[in-house]
């Protein structure tokens, strides 16, 4: 099983009609009419974003859903992407192996509707590294900025936070997750694509660094102060049933994926009744103000303070 | 200093407008009128496509030089590029290294034109891994492809082959390099970049893999069977010297990133005169016929047998 064999079986099949079979130098994407293309890329590292024996099915899905969660953030719609798989030499990947995690990215291609449209294969001596570029079409004038938020917006936040990073712990044997649903969320984040939220919210990004370091993103990027109220953080019954010994870590932890919006009061009906068509928990957590950085409270107004507010490489 | 910092100070000052300043969830690329995007992607190893000691400054302008030859063979105009750089944790990046490695950038993106747009960084329990990921703009029916040629065409190539692969000999110690000539080939190709040949040549791809295999990656994509000449393959003087002991080498190694094509003859004159006035060299070195695969021969028409045709990674 050599190099082009394994393109040919398992990745071509993958392939839409912009890859040209994948035997071409480039992939050719036509842009949708009067939209412009967006573009986001990750690299996923063994023992860094993944573990070795996370299930092999999982891994391109989840490379591809924080990919789509940026699309998601900006407001596009997905159009295809690119993949570069770079192999162990030690290690020797079996028919079984591709065929596991070929068959990931068909089920999440056919989910999101996002053809494989090129990449490249290549080999390390150090550990599975995956990389995925994803491409998104918007009209320019609906995309979501992180820097339009102003004084006076709520802030609102999808889903439940802190799922993903206690499913690390549970993971690495440190807490317990009896039916696995902290874990399936480190596994398989839900990217948030297909919200149509051009002209509601004012600011917007995906929580991939942990909730409190993105909402500093988003503070800097627009000029203000977000106060964000932690007992106002939508908190699943799998972190619930954790007790309230977490509360920093869910809120400093990555991998959410969850979607962090800043928007005017008045479009706030607005904003609720376009995630209950589309069945999103949406939950507000907080208001913009003039000044800057992020001020985390509790109910009763006590401030709380972050060692470390969330994950940096280096 | 840590990633953001490293972000703010070495990245943002490479990049576009797409990119809106690095900080949102996605770059916007605006496809030019009328034209597709043409996506090329390529990921470099440290002790697979690059010494732990080559000069840092050339890393990253080999890896856009060999992105930018993929948007060479397709015929596309250079729009920018997105970076994935994924850095050892046990050494430490310092000030002089991020200079070093984003000053080879910058020259490269003012003198292919190409701004960054946006991408990652990330860290690993092992070597230096560098991925990017290129964006040109074609109209689609001038976009090059693999799949054209025809019996009678001829072939061509750019350049002279076999350069950088006796290049790493050099850089091994295995073989003499009295000038640098040849290790400056495989430091930093030279990618063929805004040549006008879509409706002059049939096919076209860059010469990657080596000549001989990507030769058949274009006799099976065309259906059709090159008889190449290793007598009119274009030698360079450095590679002249080392004499006749390395011709399968220099014919089966990789990292040309030359171009190869096939012209029907009535556009030899109009290929040459374009490949004049950008002053590239260029040379025919055989010919398509009916049936597969590929003959390489000598000017006593003596059949050359190869054992290993090019580069597979696993």
């Amino acid at each position: 099983m050599g190099e082009f064999d394994v393109i040919e079986r398992h990745f071509r099949p993958l392939a839409g009609d912009a890859a040209l079979d994948l035997s071409d130098d480039c992939a050719l994407l036509t842009p949708p009419p009067e939209q412009v293309i967006a573009i986001s890329t990750d690299t996923m590292v063994e023992n860094v974003h993944f573990l070795p024996d996370d299930p092999v099915g999982t891994l391109g899905r989840k490379l591809l859903r924080c990919n789509l969660s940026d699309l998601a953030a900006m407001g596009a719609t997905p159009l295809g992407y690119t993949l570069n798989l770079t192999l162990p030499r030690d290690r020797s990947f079996s028919e079984a192996w591709f065929t596991a995690f070929c068959g990931g990215l068909a089920e999440d291609q056919k989910h999101y509707g996002i053809p494989l449209l090129g990449g490249d294969t290549t080999s390390i001596n150090g550990p599975l590294v995956l990389n995925a570029t994803i491409y998104g079409g918007v009209h320019p004038h609906l995309a979501l900025r992180r820097n339009g938020a102003r004084p006076g917006d709520d802030v609102w936040v999808t889903g439940t936070i802190g799922d993903a990073t206690l499913g690390l712990l549970a993971l690495q044997g440190k807490i317990t997750d009896p039916d696995g649903a902290l874990s399936a969320r480190y596994h398989l984040p839900l990217p948030r694509v297909h919200l149509p939220l051009g002209g509601i919210a004012s600011a917007a990004m995906d929580i991939s660094d942990g909730l409190v370091q993105d909402c500093a993103h988003i503070a800097r990027a627009s000029g203000v102060m977000l106060r964000i109220n932690a007992d106002l953080v939508p908190i699943s019954p799998a972190a619930a049933a954790l007790g309230p010994t977490y509360l920093k870590r869910r809120l400093s932890g990555g991998d959410d994926y969850e979607l962090l919006l800043c928007v005017p009061a008045e479009h706030s009906d607005a904003l609720q009744q376009i995630c209950a068509v589309h069945n999103i928990p949406i939950t507000r957590i907080g208001t913009a103000h003039n000044g800057q950085g992020v001020h985390i409270h509790d109910a009763t107004g006590q401030t709380i303070t972050f060692e470390k507010a969330g994950w940096q490489h280096f």
